[in-house]
């Protein structure tokens, strides 16, 4: 027997809400109440919002970033410097960066690193694209900030390759020790590189 | 310099997101941006399962359970055997209970426990209803099934104490070792509770 806890509306809001990142089915239910207690505060302008993002959100078709225009903000603005072009993996790659308001340019979002286990290729990423924009805009540095993972490397390499002969200066964040991190607490890997690039004080 | 990262549509989205129990901030934008690549899978629907949920739950005027009817699917159940009633805290616990099958029973949720510390009095809680329920209703059996907490005990006290005199069987769950349970992670008051009530093999 199949028992009918709540409406089937409900339900399928919970159903839906488990699909979210971070929410598991246990919490989905519990996100679920909470929300249907708080209707006016929380589910109504909730619903609002992401109707109103499913009307109007859209990929930059140049950078692909997300954004209610195509070119997005970040591309159609002037003031940034528009020889230089950040390449990151993903469009949160792209929002940390901006968060911490590290360089006042434009960027590139790949849409994932080269993985040929997962069946992820060249051509399943912006990098084409990125080729393009390079000769066409006449980027003068491109800082690929990828992740420092296998996959992320593998991607910067082999964008290396493509842009090869083109003049363009490639440059990739630096390793280190994060700031506030404790050295008991860091990878081998990373004590080496932050060790093998030391500054003078 | 406050950036604009993203469009303000998307930045009232992750607002509300992290509002939501189990996400935080940063969840939140993760969530956000998942939704967005999912537009159709999951943004949509879920914008669409939130305005249905928003305009058609309500809380049933009988028990305090949250339906699209009230009284509640469970309360208009002629198969549900009238005589019991088990009292729950929340919603939460009346579903929960609703998912193991436990009773064919009704309900009636308080809306949380006594507090004095949080200013939580007896008015603040429908115990008011239920005693009017337990009376109307010729209530032979009370399963108070709140939270083995301090609250929850002082709660179920004042309930008896309201029903003094009155003709209901009032019963508590049983405490003991949970089905599953290693006796090593287990606090000293379950292990006394669960010795007390030992039952023959």
């Amino acid at each position: 027997m199949a028992k009918r806890v709540t409406g089937p509306e409900i339900e399928k809001l919970i159903q839906l809400l488990a699909r979210v990142p971070g929410l598991g089915p246990r919490s989905a239910r519990r996100a679920a109440l909470h929300m249907i207690k708080k209707k006016d505060q929380l589910l109504g302008p909730l619903a609002g919002a992401m109707s109103e993002a499913f009307d109007n959100v859209r990929e930059c078709q140049t950078c692909g970033n997300i954004d209610t225009s195509s070119p997005c903000a970040i591309c159609s603005d002037p003031r940034r410097e528009q020889a230089t072009l950040i390449v990151v993996e993903d469009v949160a790659d792209l929002w940390a960066l901006e968060r911490a308001e590290v360089m006042n340019v434009r960027y590139h979002v790949l849409g994932g690193t080269l993985s040929p286990l997962d069946g992820i290729g060249p051509d399943d990423l912006s990098i084409a694209a990125l080729v393009d924009r390079v000769e066409k805009e006449n980027i003068a540095e491109l800082v690929i900030a990828v992740n420092a993972t296998v996959e992320g490397q593998t991607t910067a390499h082999y964008i290396t390759d493509q842009l090869a002969g083109m003049d363009v200066k490639i440059t990739r964040l630096a390793h280190g020790v994060p700031v506030g991190g404790e050295l008991d607490y860091l990878d081998e890997g990373t004590l080496t590189a932050a060790m093998r690039s030391r500054t003078s004080l």
